[in-house]
């Protein structure tokens, strides 16, 4: 199923998308309540409401190796970043280049969203607090990410985190295509069974030590082919069963 | 005056705290409804409900010495980490010691929290956007500081930011005294007047990058003075005209 986050009447309601229509729920996971609108993708927002976005900063080799980070050993650990609420960006929405980076790069990833409070998960029941996957663009500030006592500037600032374009509830994370596109030329292309740390690895990593509330959003990690963007590219991320994230940079 | 944030009939609720009597309001910043409750502190909650906890890493020029980062420079900007909200913990409340911390460190420092959205702030209104002022504890892995890629469990592990007793709403920052005691024994005692950004510059630093909202925390810095804590340890943050703000390590 789709679950999309709509603007209607001026405020944010979730659905789920049939076809053309979105029949309106009471929340993420909620039933519908009877209301329906024609589905309109302009209307998309970022399919989340989260207390926290949580990143995997280094899970495909061949990425940890464009950016010099190979160190001959795999990382035994998903290296986690924080950004907050105020990243996330909606499908389709331009976000802004900023004028105090000068190498704003794109990294597209698969994304999820919990959909119930999760502490100290299981390889057995990690999956079943998720409700849903989607595309994650994790915009960074490359420039600053060297020079930012933590990723701070880099990483965690307004709108440097697109999401979208709904959440599929029922798909298989472990081997998904996820291709990132800049100006409709492919960049990054990979598979998740390329991950060092599978999603179910990265969720009993996290909650050991955070507890992820529902709404809460997890990055999991960028493939190779990273770059820089400027003003007008329009940044696709597309993953297998789900869809198309576009982001214009304006 | 001073805000709380209470336990009350199963709920949290904010008040006025006005001598032994809560005045409860509608919100943090809103008026008295009528409802009087007497003032129980083992009833206080964490006096803020943030979309994210924005920390200063590097403030205090002996802070910076202690651990051995001072490269003869001070910091040109103020280095910044988030923690999420399921970082905080309430005043009196418990924070039992994770066993995954060889070196689980105390750092006692004046806290903000956010009263108005706030982008791009000035000299001139950057105060106007503070609701109040309370004490924070930084928990910290010190540890895991080292060999995280970013400090993920090191600072935002669940509990990791006591915070409180209340907000006081009318302080000047520039020059209060922060104290943290160990079972009695003052282990750090220095000034806000000591930090190398001061408030107002936290507030335009941060501001620049991210939107702060209504509830955020900001913590300011630590001064010099960190150190170990053990299971049974008492750990006491005071900030002149706030009051103390006592942790348990359990």
């Amino acid at each position: 199923m789709r679950l999309v986050r709509i603007q209607h009447q001026g405020i944010a309601r979730w659905g789920q998308l049939q076809g053309d229509t979105v029949l309106l729920t009471a929340g993420m996971g909620a039933e519908p309540t009877g209301e329906q609108v024609p589905f309109v993708p302009s209307l998309l927002l970022a399919p989340a409401e989260p207390s926290k976005v949580v990143c995997v900063g280094r899970n495909y080799l061949d990425h940890i190796r464009e950016l010099g980070n190979d160190t001959g050993d795999l990382p035994q650990e998903p290296g986690i970043f924080l950004k907050g609420p105020n990243a996330l960006a909606e499908p389709g929405g331009t976000v802004a280049r900023p004028d105090w980076t000068a190498n704003f790069h794109f990294e597209g990833e698969l994304a999820l969203v919990i959909g119930r409070r999760a502490s100290k998960l299981t390889a057995e029941n990690a999956l079943a607090h998720v409700a849903g996957y989607t595309c994650g663009l994790d915009l960074t500030a490359r420039d600053l990410q060297k020079t930012d006592l933590q990723w701070f500037r880099a990483k965690a600032a307004d709108r440097f985190c697109p999401l979208g374009p709904w959440l599929e509830t029922q798909l298989d994370p472990t081997d998904l295509r996820v291709q990132t596109r800049v100006n409709g030329q492919t960049r990054q292309d990979s598979r998740t069974s390329h991950m060092i740390f599978p999603v179910v690895d990265i969720l009993i990593y996290v909650t050991r030590f955070v507890t992820l509330e529902p709404g809460d959003v997890v990055l999991t990690g960028t493939p190779e082919g990273v770059g820089a963007l400027e003003t007008g590219d329009v940044v696709e991320v597309e993953v297998e069963g789900i869809g198309v994230l576009t982001t214009p940079i304006g």
